[in-house]
């Protein structure tokens, strides 16, 4: 049950997490930072969590050509060659279809999972085994397999799968099961629904497949985006490159891999698993998880914080600073380098517009 | 109507600010900020409101050893000489009994004004004319003479001078009055009777008098500290005043002028004046001042402020700083340095409390 050498991991660290502003930056965005106070960055845990699974020399991370050197700083495990430069931004298929090229002018016969960088997982061991599960599930044939998680409550922030039978782990002895849909976020009514129903899954955005399988199927349902990436035959893992891939790279769909293949394809499956998981996506997420006091508070980022008549309410800002806080009710207050925010956890899903508009007001700077 | 080289101006600059914590900082307090925005410190706004007045070798500013270096950065055309410190804090009493001592060793036939270093005055023409009629009036005798403000609203947060008959300058040509009673600070309830009234002026601070009067009435009603300051009696103005203050000043009682003479002594008047003046003691009389927007917002410090559904709130952040608000209504938030405050306005009289708890949880470092 060790390591594997066909097996890849394929870290997509590109993100700007702009919702997690003003903590999460342009410089220094989510998946290098330690939210939850647990020690290491997202990035960090995400790699130690595959460590047990894939070779060192197997895994690749997707990032955007400015935070290499980060990426390198968390990951000083990897050879520079290992962290892929993303030009531009283009959704996830255009960096699965780069990085599944790289692999297969290496290692054809690989299996690989793809996983965001900034995620939290806390059921380790439960989730080890389901890649695990899942790598050999898809090894030598053309199976996309995605992992679904069970939803806890009717969250109205994740993309749900619908299994075509729900999972009888108990019975059969399987619990991967073809998808019937993939559905966008659902509002509140609908995800009641959803939950109740026992069929639907939060989609958490991590996939296992073999190399063949996928690039199969990226030559069916996106072509272009394929051909594209095909064209860098015999350059991949070259001097040459960086270079192909700039040149290729802004001309691709800015397309989700979710929505260009695995909505379209009939050999899609889920496989279902009931680990601790969340995308830490929004302060909420992270208030869920967050150590809170008596009042419900949770305060965090190495400061002192004194709370009178407050409840509720998240508090973050860095190791030598105090905040004195009196009369909040469910707010947000961030506080990181030259950017501060106040507002109410229930407008988190504004506070990408927030980081629009001080941008386009004040500058990049504050960013 | 220049200079008289008689007249002696104190300016009181002990005040440590705390209800404008974090902005008025132990290390910076509110004399030596410009929290309007005006270009000028308080400090430096009051002593050149006394210069057409008082020549500059006859200022004094009272202030804490520790402050000594800033009065002079603020001040610069005094000398070192010109600043008496303090070596422990011990209210106005002694403070002005200090400071008369020093102007009688030089000017036994001086007369003198005395003023805080931190309030707002607008109407300077007038205050000025005001200053000059009390200095005529006590010129040569014993009256003590304090300036009253025509209250404009039933403020609690200051203290009422009432006057035996109303002033009626526009019958009798004067408006100097003799004073019924000094009042603490009043209910809402009570302020509201008293400017209903007409006979209640709020309490400036500010005082007028000779120096052979407020020293007689020092002898009369605090002869304790009087006493104490008499003993040093040839050292004033020389190389051993400080030591003798260092040694005289822990010993004496911690008490306002207000409650140690001008409430007992029979020879007390009150010049009312309807000039624009505020203590700017609280974050609510700063707001008062302040440029407000549409949602009577008012933002200041130097930083940018974007408000999304917020009214009536303080934002005050330092330049090169940006602050996202959202949700607020009546806050003040307030950043400088190493502290953030964010507390409804309707608690600000709470903010010293939490000063202290910041201090006694954290360490001096934060305030």
């Amino acid at each position: 049950m060790g390591q594997n050498k066909n097996t890849y991991c394929v870290i997509m660290a590109g993100g700007i997490g702009s919702r997690f502003w003003p903590l999460s930056k342009n410089r220094m965005p989510k998946q290098f930072l330690d939210v939850l106070g647990t020690g290491k960055s997202f990035i960090r845990s995400t790699f130690e969590r595959f460590l047990p699974i894939v070779p060192v020399e197997n895994f690749l991370v997707v990032t955007s050509e400015s935070y290499k050197t980060l990426v390198l700083d968390h990951l000083p495990e990897l050879h520079p060659d290992q962290v892929l430069a993303e030009p531009v931004r283009r959704n996830t298929a255009p960096c699965i279809a780069y990085a599944a090229r790289r692999i297969a002018a290496a290692n054809p016969a690989a299996t690989m999972v793809v996983a965001p960088s900034d995620h939290l997982i806390t059921g380790e061991a439960e989730f080890q085994a389901i890649v695990r599960e899942g790598l050999a599930f898809v090894d030598g044939n053309e199976k996309l397999m995605t992992i679904g998680i069970k939803p806890s409550r009717p969250e109205t922030g994740y993309g749900y799968i619908q299994v075509d039978t729900a999972p009888r782990a108990e019975t059969d002895g399987t619990s991967i099961c073809k998808v019937k849909t993939f559905t966008e976020k659902p509002n509140l009514e609908m995800a009641r629904v959803f939950v109740d129903s026992g069929e639907f899954f939060w989609n958490s955005g991590i996939f296992v497949w073999s190399v063949g399988g996928i690039l199969k199927a990226l030559g069916t349902y996106l072509p272009e985006i394929d051909a594209a990436f095909a064209r860098g035959e015999g350059k991949y893992g070259t001097a040459e490159e960086q270079a192909f891939v700039d040149a290729v790279y802004p001309a691709c769909d800015n397309i989700s891999i979710d929505y260009g293949v695995m909505e379209k394809s009939p050999e899609v499956y889920v496989r279902c698993g009931d680990f601790g998981w969340s995308d830490i996506g929004t302060w909420g997420s992270l208030y869920q998880h967050a150590v809170r006091d008596e009042q419900q508070n949770a305060f965090g980022g190495g400061g002192q914080v004194l709370a009178y008549d407050t409840r509720g309410t998240v508090v973050n800002i860095p190791a030598g600073k105090v905040a004195v806080v009196e009369g909040l009710e469910d707010y947000l207050v961030v506080e990181k380098d030259n950017a501060l925010l106040i507002c109410r956890r229930a407008s988190e899903q504004n506070i990408r517009n927030y980081v629009e508009d001080v941008k386009y007001r004040f500058g990049e700077e504050f960013i």
